[in-house]
């Protein structure tokens, strides 16, 4: 601030001058420095709080600024700056600074984000905290009133709270298939053709789950909405709430999806270096040698040329849909979006992207799809057991499209309701007394 | 609201108690509720607000929040929150929340926008109703006075205007190349040749027709600007508008630019399956084997070996620009870019985009370019025609860069006249008298 | 603005109707103009500012837009807005459009940023200004005071100024890797096997220098926190500034990982070509031919196949970070993100990336790394020089986790000091007078 061009003086219990304070500043004791200032950076604790009740004849009409954080998500009843606007009544308190991390400001290596969040009561004090900020080279954010603060104090402490569940079922997931693939793949054929295959940890399981779960995610992100409508169905009415559990899943639909995405994009990639794997590099030579020695020629397979395209291009469409589905996400595209084509965006688009996928992975089965060679210790394909809750949500979405469910939903969701227990409500006002 | 601490009561035309609405809320007449409550969100349609001017009085210094939409972009010649105004003099009119989706706000499940557009003339009625956006959880953005009403009433009712052209533009340009692939790589060597190659429907004609479209949409997106260039040199001005055409196509060069950005990559990922293929694998093998039964050895044909790695080279550069134009172009991106930086980006670099993807389509060619053996009934291969309007813009810019032509372009863009008709204006006021 | 519904007036030297001039508007004396107009915007230069001084009068409490750019960065010691307001001291100075591009505004093709900075002293006249930003179809962004009118003048000159380091010293490790891999590569085997291998320079080469730039580069962003480290533990305190060098270097470290990324990026692309170059494919059918014609089969090498799918492996991880820890930079997504998380993805993950990135690439060294048969003319390969950088950087930070020195450093950071010169400052009041 000083750089910035602001007279700053600090209030200390002891008024030494010491190494830490820039030399251009006045130390002063609290009183006097409260006295002088218009402007006072509160920069104690909210234990210590209550010794500005002592000052709060000489803080009368002073803007105080909050920069207090806690160390637990909601620790108090009330937010640290709307406590302090209790202690003393007299001031502007203003919610500022505190989501900026004072290691970054000192190095002046913000790469960071440079919004600060502020919040007050008083237009003024909020705006002259605002000025200090710009003047400080970051960008303030007016979050309204002191109502606010709470949500303000509560921002610094979380960390990624909405992925928490996606991760911990992804790594879940990721589990299982890893062992059920390490079965099938490897210790079976270690077993039966004692051929070691170990290598294939690297590349070709990963390659096995980072497909399945993309899928499975991506199904999981659109079972809700289906479960949601089969609920409101069944019930006849959209005003009652949806048990805890599907309005949770709902909310974090989002990060589901964008976790099928990371794992369909590992996938494209662990897909395209195959032929430059040296084991496949040796297979295809070796099958190439074999052929030579055998002196036959293979005519052209038709069925499997078309398997194989079909199968590739219906995964790029689909991974093509499903990164638009990612940037539209993004919160910069996503803002410039009205309502009604994120809609579009995210529902049409998507279940174009879940139906593309799951043919995908069905033509990728081919001719082996549910053959019985293709069973190994009775386990079938990993890919199989990847195809059960996509084909689900298809078929319970195909069903709620024909008319007669349509129909009374889309009544539904627009405000009827099959037992309707109160008067005519066309139109009504709902008003509101300010507080 | 309630959840957030607000009291709310309802007025309705029958003051019975109804499921619908919340208990801790009081159900009154109209009157009475308008009297009662400070801020009156109005739940109704435009037809039914001159109703309101009954309650005119009651109204007097209320804040009345519009929330109404239409059914049509521009239905009414003013907007409804403008209509509302003059029906109700004196109330404070705010214009909010009917950008949100009402299913979206109850079922809580929020992942598109949370910007609620508010405006008003009234600065401190915008300002409690903003403090109510932000206490249910979305963030209001401040457009201004009640003439921003009729955007904000039209925006939820777009979808995706300025994609319509490009989408349409590449939707027929795709038909158009399908077939004409069609009939060269799939007709024509099976009339002549007897061979069955349906399956180039999955990925090989694909792989032709998108980098066909991306180098077309990509040359059409620098082809106005090289027009606009020409028509300010051939009337000595820039004092004179465009062409209505030309007007509408530099609006949706972005989204033309963005579209071939999504052909580009389509291509990209169906070159990249190429090795992955059964097809081109079989052929490969094919080829492996008719050279040892023939006992011969190629030796290394360095021509090709440089034309094979420059061709890609360039796709790779052109491609890699590609998609950084594509990041640049991202809202939050953009906006942190100053007009400077942004045409550097889209400019000097969108052209060295087109020169180098223009470039990988030649060196594509190699040998057979302009080869009269690779036409087959007498049709070129389409990625000859894909070069037309490229070539065009890149040798009408070239023309355009020497000094006979880029001096007085200049001098026109900055305001000199070939026939100036008025008196010198070096230094003037533009003064407005505010409404 | 005529179009959008004000009313215009132009003030003039002369007060001859020019063509340039539309037909509604009146061209009055400066004098009759700024006494009919409530807001005026000044669309002259800084250096005929002082003729407003003889008007100073009739601009008395008008709204006076100033919309000037100077030719160089921090060209004058004031603003113009300023020093606009300095001269006519009774006027409402606001400070707008200075950062939308004329020919822009004119050609209507807006598809940069849409944001016009707004500064100003007066509420009330800022409000009216941005109330005109909007109607002429831009979003105003308020800056606060006529104080940030210095940094609204500054932004239109500058051309990437945080871009400038990273790309310079990217432009010299990639012409010094160049020569390298030249004279290794294509010099050695012309000189030493007389075979032309210059075809090497379209994707081979490249592919050599892309990596290693990735690796150094993104090493040079962990390297300046490792040394910022160390300084601080040798001066036992972090209330001391660091070099300026060091300084420099933290503020450009964003910049120096976007362009690793961007060599990362290539370098996914280059290696994923490589099956369908023209010259692997012969390389490789001449190597199954001669196998045929020796008749003999190789058997499958495991350790090769080992050392191919985790080389291959560790890359698309460290590759698939890298793409996230570039996501998380991107404005919108870094403003979403508070400071812990930013910290977490840029640290953790940051670090983690550069984990797989070098044992990539050691991986890739395989059984040749270190062994002296490969070096050519003394000159190990390139990959080898591309460790240095990042070994160092891992293996200091590797010692600074050991608990004898992260102890000291988290409370060096935490305010602890070595040697403290100055009284006990547990809590302590920062004020500041306000201007």
């Amino acid at each position: 601030m000083i750089q910035s061009g602001y007279p700053v003086v600090f209030g200390s219990r002891s008024t030494q001058t010491s190494s830490l304070i820039p030399k251009d500043t006045e130390v002063l004791s609290h009183a006097e420095a409260a006295q002088k200032a218009t402007i006072i950076i509160i920069a104690i604790q909210r234990e210590h709080y209550n010794f500005l009740t002592s000052l709060a004849e000489i803080l009368h009409g002073k803007v105080l600024v909050d920069i207090s954080n806690n160390l637990k998500l909601n620790q108090y009843p009330e937010s640290n700056a709307e406590y302090l606007a209790q202690l003393v009544p007299g001031a502007k308190v203003v919610k500022a600074f505190n989501t900026v991390s004072a290691w970054a400001l000192q190095s002046g290596t913000l790469d960071a984000s440079r919004q600060v969040f502020v919040c007050g009561d008083d237009m003024e004090a909020k705006q002259m905290v605002m000025d200090i900020v710009r003047a400080v080279g970051l960008t303030p954010l007016d979050q309204g009133s002191l109502l606010a603060a709470q949500e303000i104090e509560n921002y610094p402490l979380q960390l990624f709270p909405m992925w928490k569940f996606p991760i911990l079922l992804s790594l879940g997931l990721v589990a299982f298939f890893f062992f059920y693939c390490l079965i099938r793949d490897i210790i079976y054929p270690y077993v039966y053709e004692n051929k070691d295959f170990s290598f294939f940890i690297a590349i070709s399981i990963p390659n096995r789950i980072c497909p399945i779960l993309a899928l499975i995610l991506l199904a999981l992100v659109y079972l809700p909405g289906v479960l949601a409508a089969i609920i409101q169905l069944y019930r006849g009415t959209k005003y009652r709430r949806f048990p805890d559990w599907l309005d949770k899943w709902m909310l974090c639909r989002k990060q589901l999806g964008l976790v099928a995405l990371a794992f369909a994009s590992l996938h494209v990639l662990f897909t395209l270096v195959i032929p430059i794997r040296s084991f496949v590099r040796w297979r295809i030579s070796s099958q190439i040698v074999s052929q030579v020695l055998n002196n036959k020629t293979e005519p052209l397979n038709n069925t499997n040329a078309w398997l194989s395209d079909s199968y590739l291009a219906l995964g790029i469409l689909g991974f093509f849909l499903f990164v638009l589905l990612g940037i539209t996400s993004l919160p910069s595209v996503s803002n410039n979006v009205n309502w009604r084509e994120f809609r579009f965006v995210q529902s049409k688009l998507g279940y174009l992207t879940l139906i593309l996928c799951t043919a995908h992975t069905m033509v990728y089965g081919g001719k082996w799809f549910l053959s019985p060679s293709s069973y190994r210790w009775y386990l079938p394909s990993a890919y199989m057991l990847s195809l059960i809750v996509p084909c689900a949500v298809l078929v319970v979405k195909f069903v709620l499209i024909f008319p007669c469910l349509d129909k009374p939903l889309t009544r539904i969701r627009q405000g009827w309701e099959r037992n309707p227990q109160h008067s005519e409500q066309s139109n009504y006002i709902i008003n509101k007394s300010a507080v």
